[in-house]
């Protein structure tokens, strides 16, 4: 059963109907965006977990990206990592080890998890490479398939698989090099491998087999974005836009096999450029899902990439972007090694996505915030921690703040304004004894 | 000498020529925009401190609040916060002190930053109210004054007044309650005061005479926000606006004065009200310096609410804000009580800047930017932590991720990629040898 097979057929299936209620949204709409390709639900055949449905009409998901590198591989803080992004709210996890046993490592990350797990498969196809005494650029096609069938058959929900990084792409970089021609390491595998060997982008050249592997396993291809730029400085250039290009061609073709497909996009872009990035994806790929990384909006702020992704990636949201990537402190500065690396690149993309649906669906998606600030103006401090996305940081700095101060818990009013706070004096003032109900 | 009254008398002052070197822009541009009141030299003219323009054309700036409360009162925690603040790039300092010897603290603070000084002077009125064994309400409109005036004579460049908040404005509150239906504190002070007295807001009331005590100094009026939205359930409604229109012929009648004015704004503003809300001060007050605080996209993420205020920061500079006042982690949650969380709230702010900066002036402001990538494609990590917006964060990061991979510092890859690194593979397979020259 394909759930987009079953929606063009007009069925709804169980797992529509999770979204439907999930999202507060009519089951037939899920069904006639599955339908158009506009909705994905990232959920291997073989998988009993939530369905999560990502696109038109629904809220903003993210992804957390977890990991083993060659230079790291701990499996006990890959399942800290994995939980604690579970637990502030990722929708998703995406696991790209490249160190230490691959199968095993993913196997352990999908049995803590109860969310979608994605990879990138050309990943482990070159790691094999190289623990096979190859260089990666001798990795065989038939390699790049088989990791495939692997990750689908242990129960891979979605793929990234960078189709759309053709030769020509690759080889006009040579005449027409950008300041960093590429940063996206599937595709930068691939490309190596095409110039090395003279050859097409295996996932190009034999699309339809990847098709019909994902038909097998109902997994999500993520068409990724190889041309990404890697500074501000390339964005929305030529080998962005031409590899976008052709990734709307192989939506297409997908779409006709019943395949559920993203697209993925960048990356690093300035402020001004985002709403024509995202535009222009969802002209050109007929509404297709879209899956920012990011986007930076800067490149001067390594050990804070994680505030300036959540800056692209609010813009994007509310642009129309469905599903934001998070990204981490520690981006452009090595493996994200702690918990709390992760921690804080999961709050910072969830505050992007929930600033952004506000922004896309008004006063239904305030509730949160609502309840909140009832529990601001009542001085009502529990709560407050209790509503909190993170109520041990907003817990632990008010307490903390406290015992700088030497002041007890009993006194209201926190320590920024103490028997000068606004609430307590324009409460006695105006006389305004209604206390507005939570909403939970 | 008036920056303004000269700058209408066609003369270009000293201070104006720095401003004009630093952004880079005709001092004959600086000085139309002064002329006009669309842009400000914050600088008390008895203070000898380097020339800082906000306004039309010129570059984002961002303020760093500091200041004891009643329960926190640490001179050297105060000293810290102010160094590291200038340290990271604030433009301009506040002090909100509310506790402790006032005049000695902002003294002091004076003397340890060469940026314009900010201060919200009813704070003091209010604490020597209460000092005095007086209620805030009991204050007397004689000593509103004359803390201004000992404000500026001891060399404050910019202060915050809310002349706004009137009589039929409160009284409007009591039929038509918000959420939370004030935040401000100096708006609070003025509205309990004028609830308890029945009398107008004597800011309002003795405008004419705010405007001598300015003339004398050179001080800039910063018109203040008393009816800042504070939760995005009140954003954009009747009270904020009202003040706003009632601010806006307080513009006019400072520039008719030679008085230099800023307007202050949100606040917390959901994501799609920002923009509205900043072409809306610019066309209702004339192109005045719009100094917004935050805004603050979100109510629910109290310890992180630098990020929630960058994103907002980020989109009302490229819609047109000229100055984001910092949000730090403590924001909700107490003072500031670490040194830590003052960096924090300006580095997040910082990045706000000068993402929206890129956005408004495109190429000329990506060189920064451009620079980075390069350190990057050349994988120089030391000249990458050099150009980082915080130096030591990015280093550490680097050799912790590292130390933690147990990798020495002379394999030129980061933890992320190790030996799989995009860049490493692409140089060698595209042969790019071209090395693009810096620019500093």
């Amino acid at each position: 059963m394909l759930q987009m097979k079953e929606a063009k057929n007009g069925i709804i299936t169980d797992e529509m109907k999770q979204v439907a209620q999930k999202e507060g949204i009519d089951p037939e709409k899920i069904m006639k965006g599955i339908a158009r390709g506009r909705i994905v639900i990232t959920k291997n055949i073989n998988k009993d977990i939530p369905a999560l449905g990502i696109g038109e009409g629904l809220r903003i998901k993210i992804n957390s990206n977890i990991g083993t590198s060659e230079d790291l591989v701990n499996l006990d803080l890959e399942i800290g990592k994995a939980r604690v992004s579970e637990k502030y709210g990722a929708d998703t996890l995406m696991d790209l080890s490249t160190g230490g046993d691959l199968e095993n490592i993913r196997r352990v990350i999908i049995e803590n998890i109860t969310i979608p797990l994605g990879t990138v498969p050309i990943y482990q196809a070159a790691v094999e490479s190289v623990k096979n005494n190859k260089a990666i650029v001798e990795m065989s096609p038939d390699k790049m398939f088989d990791v495939i069938e692997r990750h689908a058959k242990s129960g891979v929900d979605f793929m990234t698989i960078h189709c759309g990084v053709t030769k020509s792409i690759v080889n006009h970089l040579k005449e027409h090099p950008r300041l960093i021609s590429m940063v996206s390491r599937g595709g930068t595998f691939l490309a190596a491998w095409m110039l090395h060997n003279n050859r097409e982008n295996p996932y190009f050249d034999n699309y339809d087999q990847l098709l019909e592997l994902a038909k097998e396993y109902d997994f999500t291809i993520s068409l990724g974005d190889g041309m990404r730029p890697g500074t501000i400085m390339d964005a929305t250039d030529w080998a962005q836009i031409e590899e976008l290009l052709t990734i709307s061609d192989l939506v297409k073709k997908a779409r006709e096999a019943n395949v559920q497909v993203m697209v993925e996009g960048p990356g690093h872009v300035p402020i001004h450029q985002i709403e024509a990035n995202i535009r222009l994806q969802k002209t050109v790929c007929d509404g297709a899902p879209f899956y920012v990384l990011g986007p930076l909006v800067t490149d001067v702020a390594p050990g804070y990439d994680h505030i300036v992704g959540a800056i692209g990636g609010a813009l994007a949201g509310l642009a129309g972007a469905d599903y934001l990537c998070y990204v981490t402190p520690s981006e452009h500065l090595g493996l994200p090694s702690t918990i709390e690396d992760v921690k804080e690149g999961v709050i910072a993309s969830k505050i992007a996505a929930h600033a952004a649906d506000i922004g896309r669906r008004g006063r239904e998606e305030m509730n949160w915030d609502r309840n909140m600030s009832i529990a601001r103006v009542n001085l009502d401090w529990e709560t407050q921690f209790k509503l909190a996305m993170d109520p041990e940081k907003a817990s632990t700095y008010y307490h903390r703040n406290k015992t700088m101060s030497g002041k007890s818990d009993s006194e209201p009013a926190c320590t920024m304004c103490g028997k000068f706070c606004a609430i307590k004096i324009l409460n006695k003032e105006l006389g305004l004894k209604r206390k507005p109900k939570y909403e939970f």
